[in-house]
């Protein structure tokens, strides 16, 4: 039994983790923080965990969260970078869901986020937390950042394309399909039901800052750089990510069979990670709620494109759900305990 | 570990058991029934099962359902009432999540749903599966009948009212709204997206098939007969019921916080049934995917008219929640096992 | 031609009036207010109105607003009463879509809105604009206090009853179900998508402020003071406003196809409201983005309960589209100008 | 005043024809017919339009639709292909919204619809009617085939980087999303809203039956064969088909003013096609119940990659709307009668 605390409870990934950790056989939740709502209980904001959590909101203590195992970050971007070093100082192992610590250069960051990096000599330290690719370094992770929801959809959906070196990287596409609770819980006008229900469009097509943090890990897995045009979209549904991803042969071997073969021989180990039946079309429903993510692969008119379709529910594999997974790969417990969740259909 | 057994399948609330019963620890499903799908993975028709359930459906047949030690009818109404005595005579448990054995009275059954019951000897035997009310029957039937959607909200917001007779039993009034999938898995013009989103209507308001179900259960918690008016209407979402419950008060003594106690002492023990804070408004969100029914009573400019607010999950606490939790009580499990899991809110 | 000014025209009743008055044959849109986003091109903040409506939001000035011939206050709740009196003395039409002119009591309102009446002499003044009650008044009107949505949806349902005298006043209740746009164009939580999406609830069920306006038409209407229980609900979807109506006759007749005829022929010249066949359901979307109010009646199980459906559009019969036909009738204009607009179905 | 028939008016385009029609200052609504539900009112099954349509649905019969000057087919593909000829022979104008005369090659259609050509003599008579490219001879058709709605946004999106020949047509990407009104009023289970509410999916990502329509188009225009690679995708929304298109240079140059300059030279005289601003992200939202096509340009990082972003509704500018248009375009009609209908925002 390990004590976890959770900075930045009141936000959509914070409830997730503890939707998921309430349930978690090896974890206590210890301390669930809040600057906005410290001294209200976590179920009074939160009905759905009445009985289940019982904490109520702090503010956020450094030596509280000391006496934590781990601490999740749950915050705004430019958050954990504050407050990552005294905890990960006095060991407690740290997993920041937000974005501080997932690129490895700290201009690019400043670049992309628009502030400074204000640990940058932690970047290093930091392991990226995405268990297919890096699992080895994650488990002896003292810092762990934990990918975004559109880089997790993408790179799953381009990895063994780009580990085999059989596709064009000069011109990849990533048309990604997010819904709004990938945006959070803020009072912003443009999230609410008013103004995205019943519509559909594009955002940051000319540049989002997903994109970097992307581009950082196909390179690494295709060892090479490669050039990758993602326009994300908001979609009139709350949970989900749907990535098209568009990615041309090197050269034309019509043998869509070979490609599904290399995907489920890629993913065969891994438990969340699910190849679809050739020319399937995975539906966001089917993991809802689920650390699943589900692939299926196409080759239009038997062409050089080929066309992977790959969904994720956003706030699990895309956040909480990757963090607890990460959390365990830490700990040593066993990577799907706490994440045997079946999806919610219909 | 006993082994289950499902007919028909294919539907939503055959669905939510498989969900539900996949993670059970005691239970093993053994066979899912479907005459439209025999043959089919059962994870082929719904991906959001894959690697949890490994079952192909297969044709009903009483010999091999009779080696389960219980059998879940989630089938259209007027299936159970052939089957099930065949079931029942070789000792196996039977939990019907259908209409045919709701009722005491098969002329009554008749003239609502438009067919002779096949088996109105069976009635007498069956027991309605509302636990809050029913335990101890429960734990002892072998041929259970599991409320409707409606029923479940309705009766569970007005019980402690009437049970007490604290209020005026001749004008009832039930204003409930459900969401769509409690019309379940049909292909039908009404239930497409293009039809009931963005839309709300009444149905069935000059009298629906549920309203015999309910008065039943009324009738029998305050001793004497009374008279509801229920109209329900469909809600543009997917899952969840909401019950607006208006109740007049036999006198006026406008002292809510005796209702309030009321309420939570009558529920103190009941796992599923989470009486909220005064004055509260639970929303359906806060129920979805979970065994719960969480309730709020209002008395409006201090008058003697009560409005209590009750919501569940249609297809858990209203459908497969239900069954299991009965299921649990009838082999004597502990009653929330398979059944801990927190609403997934957002 | 007429000269029409728009104050806060950044709200979604406000924009709903740009996209009727645009196409109105005798208007001209001299002018749209609006403090935010002043400066700002209407169809910049609107792509919608691109083309249609050429004008720049302005800052709120009396001077310029007294050269139109009409300005409607589309603000919240507290502005029109600080700014109609300087129009109306400068003999500017002004019809308040706000609740500032709706009471006619000043106590009652600083009771219910929360603030003191910044000009009660003016409430005298003021004509309440539901023209199926009150046409002859409107026609005359110089002060014109816009009904909410609400208590359109619910009056007019319930408006042959009273006026005949046949239903018990002293246990009124109406249960009515609003889209989020009727929350208004406000960066608040609770109306996010991933909040009320896929959710249900009831809201301010313990006293809504439109309960006071409802009471007041009542009361005129049946000539005594009535008793109303009045609970509001969020649904899932963007527009449309469904009352359900319960209400007990005096005296048990059965005779539903009298109260049938009653409301065909109490509305037989209106051109807003559409009496459906007996026992119809009427759905909001029959009526999104129309003026029409749908009304259908039902009698379950032939007893003393009379049920009225009653639907409108929140942001059209409910606000705008009720207010253009107030102007027509203040102008003497034809009551449907500008206001032939078929619902979007689906 | 010219008079017209509409053969299959019961799916969604029949009835946003109906829509449109009753309230064109020079249309007569003759003759509305269903095989499904002849006899019964049009209003009856469509209750938006009570009191704007007084017909009853009639038996398809050849000569009774013989004396309009105009028949609509908006029937399912198959139809039109065995009725045109009568009617085309006795000089009634066609105007058919299905896929029966969109391809100029009866054995391509063949191939992509399943059946042979029931008429392919007419094929070459029939005027494809995309006004934008093909006006002056929309003008004289006497048989014209109405686009699909997919093919409509996609190509009215290329339409002048194509006629410059500007970009490398062998890699043309069209990711599409469509609300779910698209697939039409059938009964069919995966529209149902249980299925295709809060989830995302794509669907014959290997081949839809739009891509030879779009290739036929786009080849046209460029005057060169194009390779296009087209996924179309569903959404949960009723209205609305955003198209994301990506095309490369043919040659760096970067200067995405000198495209969009090119495309508000191209459309400046089109009524219904708006180019936003640049970078501007149209929203589906904004066209809904229009029959207005907005586009917007983007260059990702500045790179040789071009994106599109192009929004209709599907049941107006991509279906009935644009049957108006060639409507007004074949009798001499001002081209934006009737339809000037702004989009219902919210």
């Amino acid at each position: 039994m390990i004590r976890a605390g959770i900075v930045g409870g009141t936000g959509y990934t914070g409830v997730e983790l503890l939707r998921i950790l309430a349930l978690h056989p090896q974890v206590e939740v210890a301390a669930v923080t809040s600057r906005s709502d410290a001294g209200m209980k976590v179920a009074e904001l939160y009905p759905s965990l009445r009985g289940a959590i019982d904490l109520a909101f702090t503010l956020p203590d450094a030596s509280a969260l000391a006496e934590c195992d781990v601490v999740f970050f749950a915050t705004p971007n430019g958050t954990a970078m504050l407050m990552a070093r005294e905890l990960f100082e006095k060991g407690v192992k740290v997993i920041d869901l937000s974005a501080d610590f997932r690129l490895r250069d700290a201009k690019e960051w400043a670049r992309w986020y628009g502030m400074e990096h204000a640990s940058p000599e932690l970047l290093a330290e930091a392991v990226y937390g995405l268990p297919e690719i890096n699992r080895g370094r994650i488990k002896n992770a003292r810092l762990l950042a934990n990918p975004g929801c559109y880089p997790t959809s993408v790179q799953l959906g381009l990895l063994p394309l780009l580990e085999k070196n059989v596709v064009d990287v000069s011109s990849l596409i990533a048309d990604v399909k997010s819904g709004v609770s990938g945006a959070g819980r803020k009072a912003e006008l443009n999230i609410l039901m008013s103004e995205c229900g019943e519509s559909f469009k594009a955002y940051s097509a000319s540049g989002h800052r997903h994109l970097p943090e992307i581009t950082q890990g196909l390179n690494a897995v295709s060892k090479q750089p490669v050039n990758l045009t993602f326009v994300p979209h908001l979609t009139p549904m709350i949970r989900g990510i749907h990535a098209t991803l568009y990615v041309r042969l090197n050269q034309y071997d019509g043998d869509l069979h070979t490609l599904q073969a290399l995907y489920e021989q890629r993913f065969a180990d891994e438990q969340f990670v699910d190849v679809l039946p050739l020319k399937s079309h995975p539906d966001t429903r089917n993991v809802k709620g689920s650390n699943r993510c589900q692939i299926a692969l196409h080759q239009p008119q038997g062409g050089r494109m080929i066309v992977v379709l790959s969904v994720i529910d956003n706030l699990v594999k895309g956040a909480a759900g990757q963090a607890v997974q990460n959390m365990n790969l830490m700990f040593g417990f066993p990577e799907e305990q706490g994440l045997k969740i079946l999806a919610l259909y219909p």
